[in-house]
């Protein structure tokens, strides 16, 4: 049996809801609301001790990081492939995972984070956001959660971060020249890393994200969102919301 | 044929010689003199446009970023493997080699940098190493060197890197507790993940990497030395140092 904890169908929750989709295999949902930081509750940390989602069980064994996550339901369940055959191509697709990993999400979260703090802050009231913030298990996030509900990041962090975004688009586009998708000839592991963190982007970064800039990119977007399984993974329940 | 370029026996570099030594694979060895960035010189940036070692060049084809590589090499070169076969092994193995790229590197990389840029400096002098500076391709690195020679990092900052080193050897003496190598009965990309960063720990970071506190990872660290593999990457001859 597959079971699954995340955060509703965007970011690194998206990501492995998209491949359980593509993959046609049946799983148990399990919605954790992370704006009243859910998955940092006592319960949660026994499954995943570093108090983040998404998480995967797989037969009572437990799966983090929605990366490897991917790779593992590749590899156990590989009729419908999503990692290409090649060496070559596979290594495109994992230079793209690890980017998504080490730049691009970082870059969307930090500022969507910025644009949603407060809402977060305003619901919880600052004792019990103070009290929240320190079960936190990673220092990094603590720190990081901390600073932005504080003083809020710069001008100067939030402009790099959407440089970093528009950097991200650009090898898009590069890629995308070498064919359809962004590992190659097949829609793969990278493609859905890259659009789980991307669905919005050619709303909320219409700036540099667009038909005349790049129109590769848009192009893949609509070819992305057509596809059955990105339909059914975006219609996931979102957890629910915080009584007002 | 089989090209690395490389910045010798150390961190990512020696991330990738731990693996072709270990797949016994015939390759040109090209060393690069990170101490005077010789990676973001213009020959450098048509192999790699990142201005990053290592680099694969495998019969012409560019693989970068060591992770990927070794990937790479061991679905190319399966003879003697370095992913688990397991799914559940092969994700424990990820998550550490994930680990490692996102966290435990960084954490090191920001501590000895501190330690020797001044060696650097004072090398180049200033107008040099500011014109080295301003070729770095990623404004993250080049404003991370920047800072760094400028006012230095904070203690602040350095104690937090410590600690998540100090939690880096915590998970790798949990996880040999459950068997012989990191990711379980193999000797794996894990293995040669966390002790190309390692290699010196014991020596460096004594206080909390020691025979009374972390006897697994003593253990673990002494055999992996006793490798012939790793004996023959450590013994890799390093970029020619700088004239004085």
């Amino acid at each position: 049996m597959l079971e699954v904890y995340h955060a509703g169908p965007a970011s690194n929750s998206l990501k492995v809801l998209l491949c359980l989709y593509e993959k046609e295999l049946d799983f148990v949902s399990h919605p954790i609301n992370i704006q009243v930081f859910e998955q940092h509750e006592a319960w949660f940390l026994k499954i995943n001790p570093d108090g983040q989602v998404p998480v995967l069980v797989h037969d009572g064994t437990v799966i983090t990081e929605s990366t490897v996550i991917n790779e593992y339901l590749d590899q156990v369940f590989p009729e419908i492939p999503l990692r290409p055959a090649a060496p070559f191509a596979a290594a495109r697709m994992r230079q793209f995972t690890k980017y998504v990993d080490e730049y691009f999400r970082p870059a969307l979260s930090y500022i969507g984070w910025q644009r949603m703090i407060h809402t977060v802050t305003d619901k919880l009231g600052p004792e019990e956001f103070a009290a929240r913030l320190a079960r936190i298990p990673r220092e990094e996030k603590r720190e990081k959660w901390r600073i932005s509900a504080k003083q809020g990041f710069t001008e100067e962090q939030m402009a790099a971060w959407r440089r970093t975004l528009q950097e991200g688009v650009g090898k898009m586009e590069a890629a995308l020249q070498r064919g359809p998708w962004l590992a190659g000839d097949d829609y793969s592991l990278a493609d859905i890393g890259l659009f789980s963190m991307a669905a919005n982007m050619p709303h909320r970064y219409s700036d540099f994200m667009n038909g005349a800039d790049t129109p590769r990119v848009m192009d893949w977007h609509a070819r992305v969102m057509a596809r059955p399984a990105v339909k059914a993974a975006l219609a996931t329940r979102s957890p629910v919301k915080m009584p007002a």
